[in-house]
């Protein structure tokens, strides 16, 4: 099968064997995948990953359980081992042991097949199609705000940063009733939300005050800076972004203030899918490109590009 | 009256008038005060300070209102406005116009009287000698993670540092019935712990697992990273250190892992105060040496010495 994999130095189109399958997991024919900033974080080396990349997938179920053959599915991306303490704790997502698809240890899903634990499927619903349901796993990640956080209606919250996880972020917080800002440097990414009701404003021109809630998905080292200033005494503050560098940060204000931060990364599957179903959070505007598979690897070049949002890439 | 005071240069006794007293203050004639590393940071230049230094003191009222006069009181340190929404949320240990005794634009306690509002005072318990009174301000600051963190019995926790703050949040954990390990560098300090039958290690050979509760009382910026890295996925790091160097941090652990961090600074007096009063927390091995308020600037540059703990001022 044709499959875009990473050797360390670039990223290029492979043909490679089906993968194997285990016992129970599932072979999903990918029908659409997604370009996250995270696999162009690979691609400069984070996490040191060699194979298939790409871990934000919908596809069919061509071989593996019975009960699973023909499924139209989404995947949860955290291999976990099922026999550690973590596991026996619920806490799969942090098995210390787990391989992370097309992240770490485990081939992902640009490609035409990909093999998955069948623990970590999720079938999609008929009234999703396949253009919103790949849109599951970042949407998940969004909603693990609300998991960890109490957002009660009314809640004054900004969120930094309008890339695709922060226009999935401030909609979510919206959908949940919290009184959202969103603050960006992109005035058409804001503009998404801004048709959605959600109030906007440039950051760098924002002089609003500082927020009982506030999420930090800039992807950027400064702006975990500018979030502890705009999170209020004994506020809340959802760290989303990683990124390799270390940027020397003045942890002082946390203590004064009394901070809590709360470090975000992947979410629960079936909220995502429900509000896809219902229509609660637009995604159709995020896609900025659609590329074939052979054409993966200009479109994963075309996706670093300044506004530029979800590029999908066509595995079928 | 005599006080020690710092001018932005120095620390050193002055004459000065006995302070003033608004409506609804009492002016406590000051029995011991307690020397805290951030009396060393203020003499370093943090915060800008100017004034009269000193916030943990024990005291009598001698001026003031009828039911307060001839109390022997402590005081809680921020000096809160009362009117600001902050105030009416109940958080006027976060009013954006509080200032702070001996920290932030009201004279401290390193003095003959200090002057407070009596809206801050708490009587002390006949049975808590003066010499154990005086540490009810910093062992409230240890009670403040009880406030912010849910410890359940047995929650196995590390804490990290065994200056004066870390042997106060040891004990207060494991009052608690946490299972708690002390991490430091000084088999001396750590001994104390290990005398009220608390585990201690010293850091730099500390091999244990990473827990769900982690406290950082170091001190030190390079204490965060240790910290971090001591902290279980989805566990508690509770920073209680304020210094002002920024140094270079690596915050993607805290999203990989979802560690929640929780600032921690000033806390409830009466828990302290009933700590005292039935002996749940031993305070006589912290004090290294007691000085009279005429030898205050020499005994201030010996609390930075190391392994020295707490140096009480002798104010009567």
């Amino acid at each position: 099968m044709r499959a875009l994999a990473f050797d360390g130095a670039r990223a290029a189109l492979v043909d490679r064997p089906e993968p194997a399958l285990g016992p129970d997991a599932a072979r999903v024919r990918v029908a659409l995948a997604g370009v996250c900033r995270t696999d162009l974080e690979l691609c400069r080396g984070y996490m040191g990953f060699r194979g298939v990349l790409g871990h934000e997938f919908v596809g069919r179920v061509v071989e593996g359980p019975a009960e699973w053959r023909g499924e139209r599915v989404v995947g949860e991306i955290n291999l976990a081992c099922g026999r550690c303490p973590t596991c026996g704790a619920g806490l799969g997502r942090h098995c210390p042991e787990r391989t992370v698809l097309g992240i770490a240890g485990a081939d992902g899903a640009f490609a035409e097949s990909v093999s998955i634990p069948v623990v970590n499927l999720h079938r999609v619903p008929d009234g999703v199609p396949d253009e919103r349901a790949v849109f599951t796993e970042p949407l998940a990640a969004a909603f693990e705000v609300l998991e960890q956080v109490d957002v009660a209606p009314g809640t004054r919250c900004l969120v930094l940063g309008d890339g695709k996880l922060g226009l999935l972020v401030a909609q979510v917080l919206a959908a949940a009733g919290a009184e959202v800002t969103a603050l960006g440097r992109h005035p058409a990414k804001l503009a998404i939300l801004e048709r959605r009701g959600i109030a906007t404003a440039l950051a760098d021109r924002f002089r609003g005050a500082a927020a009982p809630l506030v999420v930090e998905a800039t992807g950027s080292p400064a702006g975990f800076r500018r979030a502890v200033e705009l999170t209020a005494p004994r506020g809340t503050l959802v760290l989303k972004s990683t990124h390799a560098a270390s940027e020397p940060v003045d942890l002082a204000p946390l203590v004064i203030h009394e901070i809590h931060v709360v470090g975000s990364r992947c979410g629960p599957f079936p909220p995502a899918l429900r509000a896809l179903e219902r229509g609660e959070v637009e995604v159709d505007s995020l896609v900025s490109e659609r590329a074939p598979l052979t054409r993966a690897a200009e479109a994963l070049a075309r996706a670093a590009a300044p506004g530029v949002l979800k590029v999908l890439i066509d595995c079928s």
